[in-house]
């Protein structure tokens, strides 16, 4: 089944959550005039569901291939990122003198948010390019941007981050690969990069690799790290000494090829420096902070997708009558309290993470403007959005097979497929636990801990009546406070229960919000209305009196988990 | 990988939990010396782990096979197969005169435990035959029992569950199937019965199916249902007029065949009446609560595998140093912070899982030997098994791919068969929703109440000074109270949030209980007793006010479920 797209919720975001009004209001957004937005969240949608949803199943049944001669796309996947090329979604957010529209990120981000939703596989390799875009514009030299944007803003060629080796995961300081120079500017660069998302595929004539290695004598760790250029075709036409050795076999997200690349084995493989020496870490989270609320967004577009399927399927289930009614005639199953409860719920969440990632979106453009407190707000959110849009990708999933009974474990109805592709956003791009240490380690101190009080002081100010956010925050408060005085392993035990905590009230304060403005709308359709309200009382009423009750294990400390040995996990 | 058997576990639990000298007290118990019951215990573990786990990734990646002919199992299982009717582990829990080893449906459960935990697929026809058994030696006829009760209870031949049809889910009172008397005291059989377990396959040399249909002139609904006995061979030997004429294609538990079985495609499909006409449904239940307990069971033998491999990869592989650690040396991620917090969770989540089917078994073979408080104490505690288990199993597999990172998102690792395996219990044999609903339908009122009045003051017996379990009995009283007041509507609503919170009062209950057991065992190994007590301190610190958290969503009522139309959810 393809979806349809969510047309009256973004608009219904950019104007209470991202507020794109004040952005418009800055010379560089003029272009995001009301017709403008409008025009491009119809026609995202639109183009979304109409050639990228119809290739789901076909990404999930056939998948890329490897070959000897580079990996292949399923049959439709070309003429539909020619088409998304043509259409120009890929450079809605880049800048105009790279040939970009100069539009908003958040709006780029409705735009990434319908074609995840269509196809999350695929939308893997529109969301890394502007990645690599937003790298080469801030660190590449005006060369190198002259030379590489211009395609990569059309996403006529696409962009990769390699950054994990066997060993350097998590832990990127690990890496091997190496830089040699070549003595005429360019770099040899030798080694092995495993989870290449996009890494190699037919969809274009050219694939730019942006690679983390180590210059000969640089600093261990993440101190001495460069990030290089290393296009799969180089500029002379020849071929680059880089091949895709091997793609992985994985549970889902089949239409994105995960591959193993190799670099250099004939010790022909030529990069150039984006960048200082030594500076690659800093460039790397450049890609890496747009990447992780993308990420998040993921976790949004398939719940979405998972929602819509769930609900089409409950409204034509007819199953039992519904209990004390007067009569036995059997009902569709979303009459029924309890399929009630999980869909609403899937509603309540997804739009919950929705609304969290579209302010952080917000914020990004703001920061982008030059507001230091946006960027701190950014900052701070920006593992919220990631974990906790994974977090709510995997639950809704779940819920979405759930709803289907019986026939959600089969594959041909689609349900699994979304529970299965919904697994990875946890994993990728930081693990969630990652994110959780990221809150805890840097974000919880930013500005000594301004960047939460005016979080907070905002939350406040706006949820007034609202008792069990009220509650919330205070509960955050005092752990954060717990937290701040606690040892390091005691914080990072606490870690992910809080940045749940966090991430709720956030969204709890972001649909009170929207709750309130839903009230005061008179120009949008009625049900969206309805459920618009329905699913951020549900949220408040329900969800986030859940939060509070991870308070204990937030707070609860380290000992208990250092108590036993390692060993003693295996008894 | 293959699996480490939980003999400790299992020998712990025999004694705190089921309290098995007790049964063995008894006549009909008698055989269940704890010498048997060690030998039984430490067999079925090696057996497990030497037979099946080797098979479980051939079960995914291979599968049963449809073929015109019949389904085909994989390599390897036939002779697994036959080994396990040879070791006599079927017929543990059968009564003597039926070839039955006389030993209580606990010790069954532990065995069935392991064989789940080794190949959770291949499991299901070891899980279903016993129910098969239970059904034809409370209600069928001397000569019945006679003719078939031999060969299932060693598992010559294999019994199923035919309630399914495709407008026949829940609704077990919608189905059509049809039997006509044939005038030779056997019945015709006519209609499609569809997901059923092992409904075909070449491990057996017959299987006998369990059939539900309506006889002519036989009331609408549940009250006109009937139990027929349909071989795959007639005693004649000649082969009965059922065919598999497909089997799903699913997104787990590959090893176990889902058939669409036809039954009379040619009006020569002979069965035989179990019990009396229009009496069906009563019999079916007679196989549906054993197997409720042992669909839970799955729910805590694939979060034991999960939990095993998990715990396996965290100490194998190293990356980062520790957090705050004097050295930059990078460690086994088992020793991050964030990575106990998830191992010592998928401990506990499984510990707690595993007592209450264990309690929940214990309590089965009281009522067995005629203990009424024991039968409603099994009645009430059936929902939470069969909900509670799996929903831990799904959660625990999903933690367990986190651990992995991005190898646990990659097939080969097996992490993610977990994950896929896990998620079929929530929703087969009575969906988790099915379950809330008879929670609060039937089980709260049980006996005028008493039956849950008695649980609340058993635990609050015990839990003395665990504060957070006190206060989560407290919550769950309240939330009992305020929903046996409420409208049908309103307390369906809240019963899914309301079986978790029980679920895990009952769970956190056997865990303080073992907690304080550990403290007095010498005899038992000192990492065992250590992470047993780590665990369920985890349990009740962190998992319990969760929990408690749950209280506004289970008494949020109906109100906002039925505030919109079902059309809205699409807006």
């Amino acid at each position: 089944m393809t979806y349809t797209p969510v047309v009256n919720e973004q608009r219904f975001l950019m104007r209470h959550i991202v507020r794109i009004d004040e952005l418009a209001a800055h010379d560089s957004f003029a272009a995001a005039s009301p017709d403008v937005v409008d025009a491009i969240l119809e026609g995202a949608g639109a183009f979304a569901a109409g050639e990228f949803a119809p290739l789901n199943r076909i990404g999930d049944t056939v998948g890329a291939k490897w070959t000897a001669d580079g990996v292949r796309m399923p049959e439709g996947f070309h003429a539909a990122y020619q088409a998304y090329v043509d259409g120009g979604w890929g450079s809605l957010a880049a800048a105009p003198e790279h040939g970009g529209q100069g539009l908003p990120f958040a709006l780029a981000t409705a735009v990434l948010e319908d074609l995840g939703t269509a196809n999350m596989g695929f939308s893997l390799i529109m969301m890394l390019t502007p990645g690599a875009v937003e790298a080469l514009t801030t660190h590449g030299s005006e060369d190198q941007q002259a030379t590489w944007l211009p395609k990569l803003v059309t996403g006529e060629w696409n962009g990769t981050m390699n950054l994990t080796e066997p060993q350097a995961g998590s832990d990127v300081g690990a890496l091997r690969t190496t830089a040699t120079p070549a003595g005429d500017g360019s770099w040899r660069i030798k080694g092995t990069k495993i989870f290449i998302t996009f890494g190699d595929h037919d969809l274009t004539d050219n694939i730019v690799h942006l690679v983390l290695a180590r210059t000969p004598d640089a600093p261990a760790g993440t101190r001495g790290i460069s990030l290089f250029l290393v296009p799969k075709i180089r500029l002379d036409g020849a071929q680059n000494d880089v091949r895709c050795v091997s793609i992985e076999h994985k549970m889902g997200i089949h239409a994105s090829p995960t591959c193993a690349l190799s670099y250099g084995d004939n010790d022909d493989c030529h990069g150039w420096l984006i960048g200082p020496e030594n500076a690659g870490m800093r460039a790397m989270f450049t890609m890496m902070n747009n990447a992780r609320l993308n990420v998040g967004l993921q976790g949004v577009s398939v719940a979405e997708r998972a929602t819509q399927q769930a609900v089409a399927y409950a409204r034509e289930r007819v199953q039992s009558a519904r209990a004390g009614a007067p009569t036995r005639d059997p009902v569709a199953i979303i009459e029924h309290p309890d399929v009630r409860r999980m869909l609403l719920r899937m509603k309540a969440l997804t739009m919950g993470a929705r609304a969290l990632i579209y302010y952080a979106a917000g914020q990004a453009d703001r920061a982008h403007l030059g507001d230091e407190a946006a960027q701190a707000r950014l900052d701070l959110v920006t593992p919220l959005a990631k974990a906790y849009g994974t977090d709510v990708g995997v639950e809704v999933a779940s819920l979405g097979v759930q709803v289907h009974g019986g026939m959600g474990f089969i594959e041909e109805t689609g349900a699994a497929q979304h529970y299965r592709d919904a697994r990875i956003a946890p994993i990728y791009e930081g693990t969630n636990g990652i994110q959780a240490a990221d809150l805890v380690g840097r974000k919880l101190e930013l500005a000594g801990g301004e960047a939460l009080a005016a979080l907070l002081r905002d939350i406040r100010g706006e949820a007034g009546d609202e008792t069990q956010l009220m509650a919330l925050a205070d509960a955050v408060e005092l752990v954060t406070a717990r937290l701040g005085a606690a040892s390091v392993d005691d914080r990072l035990s606490g870690s992910y229960p809080l940045l749940t905590m966090l991430s709720v009230l956030v969204c709890g304060w972001l649909l009170a919000r929207q709750a309130r403005a839903a009230a005061g709308e008179a120009d949008m359709d009625v049900d969206f209305l309805a459920i618009k309200h329905a699913a951020a009382r549900f949220y408040l009423d329900r969800i986030v009196p859940e939060a509070i009750g991870l308070a204990d294990g937030a707070t609860a400390g380290a000992e208990g988990l250092y108590a036993i040995d390692a060993g003693a996990f295996a008894a």
